[in-house]
């Protein structure tokens, strides 16, 4: 993409209200753009590194036998008075609204119940087991408090699989196969190094559930971390008996502060039971599904990318989700820019994502806004360099900077 | 995708309350389910079409420069007082709701108040002109009555594009392009044959805005066809000053029922006046951006599609949007299955989607099922017919079947 068609402006400064360094950064370099706190506009190159995230995502569930949907956020009351939850008591980050013709809805902050429902049209027998809806979609949660930019969102977009299975064993060998998927997951968005499979409260169907927790100043969950087993408890679990049942002494673990990037949950019978989600099996018997549910939010994951990786220059993006691989700065006049037009061209032909720019700006402000941007190679062409055949190539992580030839550059960016 | 792997089943009924053809046979089909009048959710064949629908239309607006966004549901009031929009007397189709706090807040019906707020970012001067943002968003529209299926949503997916320009002149130009853009869209759809551009009211900026109609016997719209000019005249403006304006007489018109599937807006400065959205132009003066809209709703374009090429047996796609070109029907035993896993992996191999009936079932519901999904072709591979070393090849569309060597079924459906 060149920047002349690029329509955000970077800026110094982001808005007053505005206390979450991801979201700071990510205003300030034009991805996203406030609504209110926890309401965020993504613009287009948030709007690539959203998709790229999304994407990764959508390539481990299918790979774990995922099927894509798209359930709807208006919801009637029935569905969710039958598990009660309807009431803001019970569920407190509820958005209600209502029909002109007065009946109250729901804008829905996780879909167990409709898809539950929705369920029953599509099992019936143990042949149509197992089976993993999954969807990508906006969620709303009406938060007392949304400080953290893209990481507690008001509106925000989520990952969310269910499976619905025939027998405990078979729901546990998929936890274990999407415990899999996941780990996969935060690899590939760059973050593996510091994401832990966390043990957590359970429920009435199992004695833990599990997060999978980023390590962050910016944490609000407090996780004790075994390095050697690659695996955290959370604070709210963390005591002597799940010590003694994971086999784990105290002085084994590290205190660390984390932020939520991922949890899976068995969720057993909850669902199926009250809204009577049940199956014929072989011996003629009718069951409720076991079901179990399996979340990670695109637009936490991001707002995490962006607060972990920046530094003082500005975002520092993961090739596998960075909005191009390169940032080529042009500098000079005729000669750079029919060079700089060419290498772009050839950039492309290679298909090696770039952001051109060949803007009418000083060079210092291409540096900055590249820095800022946080594109991993910066490609710069300029009359300087042409006259000794070079190009300079800098990493956006490290600051390595090296002078190549177009030869040494293009082998080196493919 | 083998049938196994398909979560949903086919139904010979639809609920009893959907009164639309298009909803009757998605639900039928297991393409959507019906959560309420209006909203939808999607299945896996269903969110398939959708999506191609939605690259066909993101295709067009990239090439015509537009610029991928995603703006948000949740809505501030300010911005919509400032033009007069938040009274629900004069937009009468508001969800509203409220933060935890107790602040108001509505969900977008349509977006020109936010979006021009934001551009105040990133537009000053003329050189930032002009830009052309677009989306897919989910849009929430309280309508009293939606009995159309997809047709009428209260929650539906939209595409819609804005364009920001520094003269009339300018926009004109990007008008006539994008008109040219969407009748490309409506052929690619399979929709080119039915679509007549409209004019319509034009409100203060210009004497004419443009819907795109598609005929229909549920159309909600009157227009009056020009078979020649291949344009149409809606009825609200269907008077003897328009045609002369125009230069058609009445008895060149026919009139006709259509369902309106995109309209272009000139919106002029009706929003970046109130709104305080200026540039600075070459010699210093300070102006108003004028303003267009673009929408098409890809729900809606995906019902009126189900609707307009249906026929007694079921769904039938036009091959760009279908969910899979070929539905590959297995009938037999070994020999069936083993020449029927062959031809689905040498299919996938040249990337023909197919929808493999693996299913243990009898022939007569593969057979009722391809033709309820709508696939536009059938091969059957029986035992029967392996005995001949022949495939049978049936047209969805037609009913036309032939009986076809290996090679020759390949050829056919490369």
């Amino acid at each position: 993409m060149r920047l002349t068609n690029l329509f955000t402006k970077t800026s110094k400064t982001a808005p007053a209200d505005e206390v979450a360094k991801n979201a700071q950064l990510l205003i300030r370099a034009g991805f996203i753009h406030k609504e209110m706190a926890g309401v965020y506009t993504y613009l287009p190159l948030g709007k690539i590194v959203l998709d790229k995230i999304i994407n990764i995502i959508r390539e481990e569930m299918n790979a774990v036998g995922g099927s894509e949907i798209s359930l709807t956020a208006l919801q009637q009351k029935d569905v969710w008075e039958a598990t009660g939850r309807w009431d803001d008591k019970v569920m407190d980050v509820w958005f209600k609204t209502r029909l002109a013709s007065g009946s109250e809805l729901g804008l829905a902050p996780t879909h167990e119940e409709p898809l539950t429902q929705l369920m029953k049209s599509h099992i019936q027998s143990y042949k149509d087991l197992p089976v993993y809806p999954y969807q990508f979609q906006i969620k709303f949660r009406n938060e007392l408090r949304s400080k953290s930019g893209l990481m507690r969102g008001r509106e925000f977009w989520m990952k969310d699989l269910y499976s619905f299975s025939r027998t405990q064993a078979e729901h546990d060998a998929f936890y274990e196969k999407i415990t899999a998927a996941y780990l996969r997951v935060y690899d590939r968005l760059g973050l593996g190094e510091w994401t832990y499979k966390t043990f957590a409260s359970g429920g009435s169907f199992a004695p833990y559930s599990h997060e999978f927790q980023t390590l962050s100043p910016v944490g609000e969950d407090k996780i004790y971390i075994h390095e050697g087993k690659r695996i955290a408890i959370n604070e709210e679990v963390y005591n002597d008996e799940v010590l003694a049942d994971l086999g784990i002494a105290r002085d084994e673990l590290k205190e660390a502060m984390a932020v939520e990037v991922g949890n899976i949950f068995t969720l057993g019978t909850k669902f199926s039971e009250p809204l009577g989600l049940t199956f014929t099996d072989e011996d003629g018997s009718v069951k409720p599904v076991i079901m179990g549910s399996y979340g990670i939010g695109p637009s936490r994951v991001m707002g995490l990318i962006a607060e972990h990786f920046a530094d003082d220059k500005g975002l520092v993006w993961p090739e596998s989700v960075a909005p191009a691989k390169v940032y080529l700065v042009r500098i000079g006049d005729q000669a750079a820019i029919t060079h700089a037009d060419e290498l772009y061209g050839e950039l492309g032909e290679k298909n090696i994502e770039t952001l051109y720019d060949d803007r009418d700006v000083r060079p210092g402000q291409k540096f900055a806004d590249s820095e800022l941007f946080g594109i991993p190679y910066r490609v710069t062409v300029s009359d300087r360099l042409l006259a000794s055949n070079q190009y300079e190539l800098t990493v956006r992580k490290t600051g390595e900077t090296s002078l190549l030839t177009r030869e040494q550059l293009l082998a080196k960016l493919s």
